[in-house]
């Protein structure tokens, strides 16, 4: 029965490139069937630790084939129960900060420790540069190879809110499949920080030793996220400048009102090529894991995270619905154009485009 | 005529403390008659520079009740060719700074060079301590005395975008009623100085020269706004703390990526009390448009702004909307359950609440 069902799901995955069938149509009720036998058995196999299966599931959430994402909605639904129990810890660092060593170097040493790894990433930009998903993979050669560890390339899409729900969804697909580890990375740019954060226990910011330019660069909205930043490359001439920018970090980091977690940021160095100083930042997340557990912020955070996802969702929607209309389209820059002039403000202006919905 | 409408303004004004008339009713006629003949004299005294009818228009704006706000309404509108040609500045510091007797005194500095002032002031909390209001009046006592100023009260509100809109549309009518400067007063928290750097031209700090915790006790977004931090008090045994001060911020600020406007924040010392170094503030600002106004920021930051009130109040409007639908209100409160009992996702929750709209 496996078999035929895996062959009904790949059959249904085909449907994507070829013609949506009308699930009202004549013969729907057969395949209706074959769908519900395939995200049963999907289910199991992805419950039983089957990576084939998580990455059948994961695929069937970013498709944009509504059957799919009918089954994929079926997926987590019973994929749920057994979600919520990884320690979800999202990475950052501007590109060339050695982001893929480190989570390289980081994953061995959690898979050495008997932890299973899933590594997920976000970047809006990956539907421009789809090659850095094959890039990604080699550069975590080992880590790829490894039975204990799963790794998925970018989601793609066009706004960062689907990027984000494919990967929430991911991750609850990962922790179903019995990862305890779920890292999500991001490229140091743009927006994207702000999302990860959002579905994240622990957020740990790479950095480098800079040439002296170490508190301009950084973003500051990012490095109040953070609560831990560590420099990598801290290895041959690089390790004097490497302490001296932990210093000056930890000095920058006291200039940030004390985080509502209880929990102090730390600075500390490493050098994933090296391998030297990973296993310092693993404990350091479980002293946080201990420290937020006790406290009740761990599980606080993940309720408030869960509310933000709800209430931004549905403010996102109801924007886009509101100007995406065809009268809205049409008549906003002409209201813009009319506050120009000075014949209108803008609230009599939102007042009249609200009237036309 | 005149005196004949005016008192119908005043008959229309009694009308909100007793009940308000159906428009539609019979007689309505005769009083939009009225009510339209008010308003065009009104308007009229207004261009004249005649204070009161400003403050009568104020009123209109403030007005809770539906034909005031028609009226309102077209005041505004009335009034919109003759607005935009002031310099907009907001004023923020923490209660104690001394930002009433700055304002005085720099206020005074205006008027002795022959502009005209007009100072609003926006807080969101002054709904609860409506004695305030009064307190700001006598501690500007040589400028509510000045012809040549204007000193309007908060407007008060539940929503701190009410407030804004009504602070926008009051900054409108002072312009029309030849205002040249217009200070937009904001207490030091929250985020209404946000709000206020929406609006303005210019944005100016208050600051004091602290016990060595200048850096800690700032909110960081509020430097970020600053276009000059003024450090006040800067007197007596003061003086050597404030230069300190001075140096520190000035070093604080360099650490801020470069404004799009091309201006780089001035960090200066002056004394309210004895009238010492607003001088330099004020040619401090005028360097400041003429800066912006050559390079074309002067005015696509007002565009800019025009654009944000516009989406801005779209958006609230259709948050608060759908959020105060008796159906959502219901099933809210069920989904987060929901969501917390592992029973359902957040984007599925947002996609189940969406479909009840």
């Amino acid at each position: 029965m496996a078999k035929k069902t895996t062959s009904a799901l790949q059959e249904n995955k085909g449907v994507s490139k070829t013609e949506t069938t009308n699930a009202k149509s004549i013969g729907s009720l057969k395949k209706k069937r074959k769908a519900v036998l395939s995200v049963d058995s999907l289910v199991t196999d992805l419950l039983n630790k089957n990576t084939s299966s998580l990455s059948r599931a994961i695929t069937l959430i970013e498709s944009k084939n509504p059957k799919h994402l009918e089954q994929a909605t079926q997926v987590i639904k019973a994929c749920l129960p057994h979600a919520n129990k990884s320690i979800r810890i999202g990475i950052t660092g501007v590109p060339g900060v050695g982001k893929s060593t480190f989570i390289e170097a980081f994953g061995k040493h959690l898979t050495a420790h008997d932890k299973r790894v899933a590594v997920l990433a976000i970047d809006p930009s990956s539907t421009i540069t789809k090659g850095s998903i094959l890039g990604d993979k080699t550069r975590m050669e080992a880590l790829v190879k490894d039975k204990n560890a799963y790794i998925r390339p970018s989601a793609s899409g066009n706004a960062l809110g689907g990027v984000a729900r494919k990967t929430r969804e991911s991750i609850i697909l990962c922790e179903a499949a019995g990862f305890d580890v779920i890292i999500i990375e991001t490229v140091g740019v743009g927006q994207s920080e702000t999302t990860v954060h959002s579905m994240v226990d622990f957020f740990l910011l790479l950095k480098l030793a800079g040439a002296g330019d170490e508190l301009q660069g950084i973003k500051r909205g990012i490095i109040e996220m953070a609560d831990a930043i560590a420099i990598n490359k801290s290895d041959g001439d690089n390790l004097k400048r490497a302490k001296l920018a932990k210093v000056e970090f930890n000095r920058a980091l006291h200039l940030y009102p004390e985080k509502v977690s209880g929990w102090l940021p730390k600075v500390t160095t490493c050098s994933a090529l090296q391998n030297d100083g990973i296993d310092t930042i693993w404990e350091l997340i479980l002293d946080y894991v201990d420290l937020t557990t006790k406290n009740g912020f761990f599980n606080k955070k993940r309720a408030e995270q869960n509310k933000f996802w709800l209430i931004q969702t549905i403010e996102s929607q109801l924007k886009s619905n509101f100007f995406n209309l065809d009268s809205i389209k049409k008549e906003l820059q002409k209201q813009l154009d009319l506050i120009e002039q000075n014949k209108t403000t803008p609230f009599a202006a939102a007042d009249y485009l609200l009237s036309l919905k």
